[in-house]
């Protein structure tokens, strides 16, 4: 592995986010906060100021980097900008509880939206802005801005991007990733602005504009209310942001061909077709189920719809208590956080194209036991998916599924805290899926501050895992950190 | 498809039942139980006698018999057996509603054990022998059973011994599949003795040493006590039963081997190794957890042992009250649900060898992603597992989990019945790995009988679907039951 290189831009990485803390700090200072936020906010900077310059040092002696140089890196530039990203909640007093804040960084970060907070109202401005900023940094990703921003040579880019990019195939928008970062960028920072609009038109304060916009760009779900979005009380903030989650969840290279005029193209996106599908049959039963059950039916169509496109977005925000909603309408929205939205979108979850060829798939093998000689081929968009893609997606499930199985099972371990078996599953199905609430404690209303310090880290690495889908966090603790000579030789071929 | 020979051969089994239920209709005489038990026994007999003479009357134009005819047969079999297996029930009064005695039927042939009864003694011993004897039944395979003891050609029988056996391979004992189905049998019986005879010799009565023989042999759980072996109290009835349920999950390869005098091989089977490391792990576990919360040490040791052995087994049977335990014994348990027995055994659940293979799959798949062109096998008792294995089990289990959300979504509409998401969670995983209980209302001490007739549709063909392990339930519902002449000319050649 190349440990200069890495090292070299993970210092890059860490000095733009000292950069990334000025906003807030700015507004400490402009907000005339109590001065230990400012100097919380100070320090942080300074600290992560040093680690990347001395980072930086590394000057690499050679230029090749390979795909696991290019998870290594993910997987560090996410642990390293959540652990500096939690010094200022945690020296501002906001959370005194160092492990509290990491885990609410990393759930910024990976756009989660699961606090470990129980009374959010009373933080500082900047506090906040800077929860919800993490939100916004995260959701195209950390690595995504980098390139957009940095000029590099494309190979050693390619596998960084592969590395970050949720889906199981890494789209280009453009021949160039560089660009395509670029565009990527342009297209989410319009599209926030647009919301940040909307959202002061309906008379929201532009603080809370700002912040929602960001929890909504990158399907996060911190709120500056304890009541999230309920907390509001208006219909017409309450359709903007169900649109916006929407959006959100949707593949950017759909915008792409619609800002390039292919908008047949565009329309013809088979993810895209199943995403609204689900979103339409889920939307009916929740509101049929909440009609029956004593509700208005505009209300119910209202609060189903944002409820599903909270969950399915991965946003995770919350428009009324679904905790007391029936068991249908909880278990739809229980098997919404593990489809989750659209590949190459800022959402989290299983992915609707993963789910498609694995449906697909599990067909072909129905079809395959009855006909044991036909060859047939998983197909998405018309057209055939090749076969490594397709093992690579059935084995992403196993591994989802065991890594799964095991946080459950050290979840559990917290059974001296009260929490049911439900509760256990559900936070790591939320986390893992990058939802936010669950059920229970941890419903809408709930947090995550009863867990403990084992379940918090636990959860905070399936938050990460399932933001970068898995491979990066294992090269944490494999034996492929530990050079080997005759492995780098047979990659070098 | 070849249905005059199908449907030929399923008179041949539908004429097995009626045989088969000869035993109770003599214990309902010799026992003078009420008459209308008698009538129950002799109508039920005389309906699936009628109709499995009729089918009989096929005559097979030719002896072509490929995989897809081999599942269809397996499928019809399952439901009608079982449906005729309900008449009894239904007849007789012990359960009034049809749907009820055929959920219990289901229950009964796949070994899950699930009931919806809430009171079991007051039952004539005939229905409850009734319903023992389905455990056995199913527990070995029906079809295997009419393989053992009807001469066949091989071509067609390995279609069906594919479609019927647990576990991802078929494994044949002997070159002949008449004479593996006959040691197979012959070991199955030969264990059951064995185990009737340390019940009898542990104080249990004959009746109850039988029919829980019946239900630890096919790890199947229904007991004739409505607080299953707990009401017993003892403790070497407990140790027996524990050691058996173990035993009835292990692979009849196994004990093949060991009748063989092949020791050396039959200990070096790794699915057995993982099956008991699991095992070790979920005991230590369970016992610490029971230990540190009040319990004598040794208590707990054989109270996890025999929770650990009866759910791993998918047996279900209960010795304690485990909806009582903590939430970290309480989520060891459910992940054991999933985990199962081992492929070849009678138990069932996703298979030790299955999930080892899924692990090491996406272990492949993670170090594949680090290393792009490392190439690797999956390898299992040290031989590489063929590729279409592998992909044949990752994609079963795609579906199975398709299938187990499908469920989750259709049993939570029986929101009104006040099942928690938990319980609707849980009563399909119970269901579909045929173990038995699950939590809340239909843990250890509760039941079935408060579900939906929708649902109890639902989870009877999850039942069978998890037994038979999918394919040929999905046959009853494709369009290849809709015979084409095209296909079937495509299939000759």
């Amino acid at each position: 592995m190349n440990y200069k290189k890495i090292f070299n831009q993970l210092g890059i990485i860490l000095l733009i986010e000292a950069v990334l803390m000025i906003i807030p700090f700015v507004m400490s200072i402009c907000y005339r906060e109590n001065i230990r936020v400012v100097i919380a906010f100070a320090i942080s900077m300074a600290a992560v100021s040093i680690v990347g310059a001395l980072f930086k040092l590394n000057k690499p002696e050679r230029e090749s980097f390979y795909a696991k140089d290019g998870y290594f890196l993910v997987a560090l530039t996410w642990v390293l900008m959540s652990g500096f990203g939690a010094l200022p909640f945690c020296l501002s007093g906001a959370i005194p509880n160092y492990i509290d804040a990491f885990f609410e960084t990393v759930s910024g970060f990976t756009t989660t939206g699961s606090t470990i907070l129980t009374e959010i109202e009373h933080l500082p401005k900047s506090i906040l802005f800077w929860r919800a900023f993490t939100h916004f940094i995260g959701g195209m990703g950390i690595l995504v801005f980098v390139i957009a921003i940095i000029p590099k040579t494309e190979g050693s880019v390619m596998h960084v991007m592969r590395a970050e990019s949720p889906g199981p195939v890494v789209g280009k928008l453009v021949s160039k990733l560089t660009a395509s970062a670029r565009i990527l960028y342009a297209m989410y920072c319009a599209m926030t602005f647009a919301l940040v609009i909307l959202l002061r038109v309906g008379g929201m304060p532009w603080f809370d504009s700002v912040t929602n916009a960001f929890a909504t760009a990158g399907t996060g779900g911190f709120c500056a209310l304890n009541n999230s979005i309920e907390g509001y009380g208006s219909a017409y903030i309450e359709i903007v942001i169900t649109v916006f989650m929407l959006l959100f969840g949707i593949n950017f290279n759909v915008y792409y061909l619609l800002t390039r005029g292919r908008i047949k193209e565009a329309l013809k996106d088979e993810e895209v077709h199943w995403y609204l599908g689900i979103i339409a049959v889920a939307v009916t039963i929740i509101t049929v189920d909440l009609t029956l059950t004593k509700h208005h039916f505009l209300d119910s169509l209202r609060t189903a719809f944002f409820q599903v496109a909270s969950i399915i977005s991965t946003t995770g925000f919350s428009s009324t208590d679904f905790e007391k909603w029936s068991t249908l309408s909880k278990a739809t929205l229980f098997l919404l956080m593990f489809i989750g939205s659209c590949a190459g979108s800022t959402g989290g979850g299983l992915k609707v194209s993963r789910i498609t060829v694995l449906v697909k798939s599990g067909l072909r093998s129905v079809k395959k036991a009855f006909n044991p000689r036909s060859i047939e081929t998983v197909k998405l968009q018309g057209k055939p998916v090749d076969e490594a893609v397709v093992q690579s997606i059935t084995a992403y499930l196993a591994i989802y599924m065991v890594v799964m199985a095991a946080s459950v099972f050290v979840i559990s371990i917290d059974t001296w805290k009260g929490n049911t078996l439900l509760e256990t599953i559900g936070s790591v199905v939320t986390c893992m899926n990058n939802v936010g609430p669950a059920f229970g404690n941890i419903g809408p209303t709930g947090n995550f501050s009863e867990f403990s310090v084992l379940s918090k880290i636990v959860l905070s690495f399936d938050m990460l895992a399932g933001r970068l889908e898995l491979i990066p966090m294992f090269m944490l603790f494999t034996k492929y950190i530990i050079p080997k000579k005759e492995r780098s030789i047979s990659n070098m071929k």
